[in-house]
This record gives structure tokens, C-alpha cells and sequence, in this order.
């Protein structure tokens, strides 16, 4: 399953009916940044974030710990959480594990994620080691707290390239049981080939009846590889982020809709393709769009990069149910040619 | 009627569909822009305007002039047509009385304008004079050209402030005879009283039982006042200008969605709307969005205001229907409280 990203309570440039038409099962909000604006307090009012964002489907919702250590000023980290600095106003803020959980409450999301330590990729042995300890400890803190009745709970597993600190990480938090599992320290900086071992050398411990999620992740290439050892679900920004640059995906990889090449040409983003912005308009009036600095171009890009994405996801499970999805897995790969634009614009913070 | 505007082929930030659903009869798009880009050539491979953009109902286009002196600058003024520059690359440009018509004919709009000389508010007497003589000229030589099957032309009056002008030239105009009928020259600059001067002065040579328009106005009580002296037919930008700037339209006047007084306001922008704003979000979490930059918060803007012009329409043709119209516009201007700051925004060039 593939989860558009609606960091600040949108999925960008999208609106909820054109989620749902596009096939969207399940969408991410983001813990850190709802925290900071526009506050809790206000989408508790609401009833949740389901209702304030008017999404009356499944959520789910990071713990804020990958923004902390990437976006805000850390003050201090002891057992107890991290001292901050908001990256919008510079205001000292503070979250735990306790902290973690109690907002994922006031969210009400369907699928929370216990908070960990989430170091840069080039991180010291030394230090990834005490993220590691931490994530551990930190896990089991927010194993402890209080959960809306059917809210789920996601174990995450830390600890770089290192395989031994992957395996370590990964045991302690499959034994203290949670309902799904995420590879955490991925789309951090690292290079794909890193990226690629570091699910691989997690996996093994990470229970096959239960769901693995590869977090930030990925292109649709990357996609396709990590169902291919073994994760189910993903959530990433790259759809509607390269959209609002005007990259289009399709199957053979991505396209440039601004491009001089797009000027008179009057099919579809891509032949086939069933999303409202295929049926509706063509390259060459999107490249205008674009062009001109029209909202509506870098919205039917975010319209169709994102079903594609979704797309991608319902060919992967119809083919796994069908047992085909290895040649499918070839097929798709073959065709695909990743774009290192794109593949650096996965690695922007967000 | 009015027309939402869609300056360069897209009513900005608004999808086809989206524009349907709020009950959008008719769009206007501008020549001189679509001109200059995607430039005519391209349109007319779409098969026009209509095709292009994915619009299959009526449009209106303008004839470029009001642009050429506005934006553009000018080179020199003949007989034939103006010698001028783009405004966005500088490139040497030229459209005269059959440029305009055949352009508009590749655009494949339901309804033409003629091109007119359309000299700012503060100009003086002879050049308004030397505008009034040019633009019976022009209309005279539009009128000579080929039209598409079922292609309505409209001819427009000049005259600025100057009633004897003004009747010269909508006598003038309407002796050659036109499927209907705008009042030019406003909205450009001048102070409302002016304005409503302008096509009070104007409309009692206009024949009643042929569309009149008023380009380019205005906001939600100018449109009620236009109404009561005999105008049928507008359009403008104010709607989804306003909205980008997080301003909304209501029965009450204009209000500033991002104020700190909705913070908490949970309810929807205007109660009893059934717009597709109102109907899915609170006042509360547009605010959010316009506050953090999210582009759902200026669409669903754009969609209120929008939706709160052609309702509007709705109201006034079902009272003239009724014979009520006198009750309804004093209610209308009782309620409604006109922004400064608005009235500004509509002098805005396009």
C-alpha cells in the first residue's frame, strides 16, 4: 500500500474527493509539523483529524522524531525526550515518548508510530549505537501509554548500515510486540545501494504475518524493489513534490512536462492512463499551465503522479496475489529509467 | 451571468469539473494573453479554445484591446491595428480589427468582442475623443470579417466620463448592429461613482432586448447595482484574486479567512453555502492552510468566492423573475458591506 503524504493536514494540492477517486486507501499526516501549526489543541476541538481535514478514512501518523533530528534545533536529549526548538518560530518545545502518544491520541489516528532517534546517515558508530538504545527504550515507553480503542501501534527499527545493530534493533522491538513494523533511518541522505541493504538486512527479523513499512520511501522503482524483499507499505512526498516542478511519472520513468518536446503535443501525460488529468487535458496544455505559473498544472502533475503511485500499488498486490509479481517486478524495471533528479529530490527534508 | 475569468486558458486555481458544480454557465478567456502564449498556433491544432483547455460550454473571449493598453507597450496606433510589445518577452507584436477576429475565430469562442481603444480613465478629452472615433472604426471593420457558425460578436462603447461621448459612440455601435452589447471603459482605474456614471450614461442606447455587458466588474454590490441600471452580463477576476490573498466572500461583505479570530471557528466560511468549501471544511482549517502555504486553502477559496458570484446570479435572475429584484437589492446592499481594499484589488491590471 502506498500512502500520499499530508504533512501539514493536505496532501499537497490535492483535495480529499480527488484522493479518493485516485484509489487512496490510507494517508500520513505528520506529527511534528500539525504540533507547531496549527496546534493540537484546536484539531482536538475538531474531533480529531479526521474531521478536521475532512478524511473520514485510515490515517496514519508519524511520531515527529524523524523531524526533530532533521528539521528542528535539538536543545537536549535525555531518557525522558528531546528538548527543541520549533524550525517555524525558533519556540522551545518538547517531545517524548509520553508527548508522542498523547498527540497521535489527539490526531486519532487509525495507526500511530512510537517515537525514535533518527540519526543523519553519516552519523559515528557511537552515536547510532545510542539512537539505537534509545529507539529501544523509547519504543517501550510508548508501548506503556494509553491507545484510542482499534488505534494501532508501529514498532520502528533503527541503526544505519551497521547489520548487527539493525538485527539488535529489530529483535528487541519485535519482542515487546507492536501491531506493524518500520524500517526507520532509511531516506536519510544515504545512497539507494545503502538504502536497498539496509531493508535487507532487517527484514529477516521483522515477523511476515505482520505489516512492514519502509519509511519516506521511495520511487517507483525503489517501490517495486522493496516489495520485493519483503515491505508493504510506503508513504513518500515524491509524487506531488515533483509535480509542483512539473515531472510527470509514468512507466518508463519520469518526464519533464515543461519540456520544448511537450509543445504540440496533444495526448495524455501518459498513453492509458485513467486519472482525471489524463482524461481531461493534454501535454501540451499542462506545459502552458506550468509554463504560465497556473495552479491547475502542478495540480493535475500531483493528480497524476499521484495515482500512478496507486496505480503502481494495486498492479504489485494483483500480482503477488496472482504469484506473477516477479516478472512483473522484471517487466517494470526494465522499462523504468530512474532519474538521479528525482532520486535527490527524495533526500530534500521535509 | 457572470463569467469567471480564465486570463490564460485555466480559471485560475479551478478545474473544469469544479466550475460545473458551482453552477458555471459561461468563461471568459483573454486573446491577448493566449496570444502571446501558448501563442494561437497550438489552440487551433487542439481544434480551439474549447478543446484545449477541456471546456465544452460557452465561452466568451475578448478581443485583446483592453491588454494591448494596459499592459503592452505600444509602438504606434493606425487604421489597421497597434503596432505593439509583449510584456512578458518584448517581442514586436501587431493586432488590428481582423488579427483580433481571426484570432478569436481559431479560439472558437461562442461569443467575439470587437477590438476597441480602450484610453485610461484620466486621459484627456481629445484622446478620449481619438479613442471613440477609432474604436466606431474598428467595429465597423470587425463586423466585416468571416465569423464561425453560431459565432456571436458583441460590440463595445468607449466614451469614458463624457456622456455625449458616450452616447455618439453606443449609437454609433449599435446602428451597425451587434448580438450584443459592452460597456468598455470602466474599471479602468476609476473611482466607483464614475463608473456607475459611465453605464448609466450608456445604457439608455443600448436596445433592451440584447445583451449588455459590463467588462471587467465588480464586486458582489457593484454587480447588484449594475443589475438595477439594465446590465446582464459580467465578469471579473475579483473572485479568485481575493481568494489567493485569502479573502472571502460572504452576503455580509469580504472577510479574511487567515484572521487570528478563526483560529477556532469551526464552522464552515459562510453558513447555509453549498459550495464544495463550506460543505468539507472549517473556517479553522482553511485558516491553517492559507497561514502554512498549503495550495488547498487558495483553492477552496477560489471555489467559495466563485460560487458566491454565481449564486448571487442565481438570486438575481429567480427575483427579476419574480418581479422582486427591487426588495432583494436593498436587502442585498443592506447587508453587504463593500472593502476598500477590494474595490482596490479589482483595479489590479490583467
Amino acid at each position: 500500500m502506498f500512502m500520499p503524504v499530508g504533512t501539514q493536514g493536505s496532501v499537497k494540492a490535492l483535495d480529499p474527493r480527488e484522493l479518493r477517486e485516485m484509489g487512496t486507501q490510507i494517508i500520513l499526516g505528520n506529527t511534528y509539523h500539525l504540533y507547531i501549526r496549527p496546534g493540537i489543541d484546536i484539531i482536538r476541538q475538531a474531533g480529531g483529524l479526521h474531521k478536521f481535514i475532512s478524511w473520514p478514512h485510515p490515517m496514519l501518523t508519524d511520531s515527529g522524531g524523524f523531524q526533530i533530528f532533521s528539521l528542528a534545533k535539538i536543545r537536549k536529549i535525555t531518557a525522558d525526550g528531546v528538548e527543541f526548538r520549533s524550525h517555524v518560530d525558533g519556540s522551545a518545545l518538547f517531545l517524548g515518548p509520553r508527548e508522542a502518544m498523547e498527540i497521535q491520541r489527539a490526531l486519532g489516528s487509525d495507526i500511530a508510530m512510537v517515537l525514535d532517534e533518527c540519526p543523519p546517515h553519516e552519523s559515528p558508530p557511537e552515536e547510532m549505537e545510542e539512537a539505537v538504545r534509545r529507539t529501544i527504550e523509547w519504543a517501550e515507553r510508548c508501548r506503556e501509554q494509553p491507545r484510542l480503542e482499534n488505534q494501532q501501534v508501529f514498532g520502528i527499527v533503527q541503526g544505519g548500515s551497521d547489520p548487527q545493530l539493525r538485527e539488535r534493533c529489530a529483535k528487541a522491538i519485535v519482542r515487546r510486540g507492536f501491531d506493524g513494523y518500520s524500517i526507520g533511518g532509511v531516506s536519510v541522505g544515504e545512497p539507494e545501494s545503502e538504502m536497498l541493504k539496509a531493508i535487507e538486512m532487517t527484514e529477516p527479523f521483522l515477523p511476515a504475518h505482520q505489516p512492514r513499512y519502509a519509511m519516506g520511501l521511495g520511487t517507483p522503482a525503489q517501490i517495486v524493489e522493496l516489495v520485493a524483499r519483503g515491505v508493504d507499505l510506503f508513504d513518500c512526498v515524491l509524487p506531488t513534490r515533483v509535480a509542483r516542478n512539473g515531472t510527470a511519472f509514468t512507466a518508463r520513468g519520469t518526464v519533464s512536462i515543461k519540456g520544448g518536446f511537450n509543445k504540440g503535443d496533444l495526448g495524455p501525460i501518459e498513453a492509458g492512463c485513467s486519472c482525471f488529468a489524463c482524461q481531461n487535458f493534454s501535454r501540451a496544455y499542462l506545459r502552458h499551465l506550468l509554463n504560465v505559473g497556473e495552479i491547475l498544472g502542478l495540480r493535475m502533475l500531483s493528480v497524476h503522479n499521484s495515482h500512478m503511485y496507486l496505480k503502481l500499488m494495486e498492479d504489485v498486490r494483483r500480482h503477488l496475489a496472482a504469484g506473477t509479481f516477479g516478472a512483473f517486478r522484471g517487466e517494470f524495471l526494465a522499462n523504468y529509467i530512474p532519474s538521479q533528479k528525482v532520486l535527490l529530490a527524495r533526500q530534500e527534508l521535509v
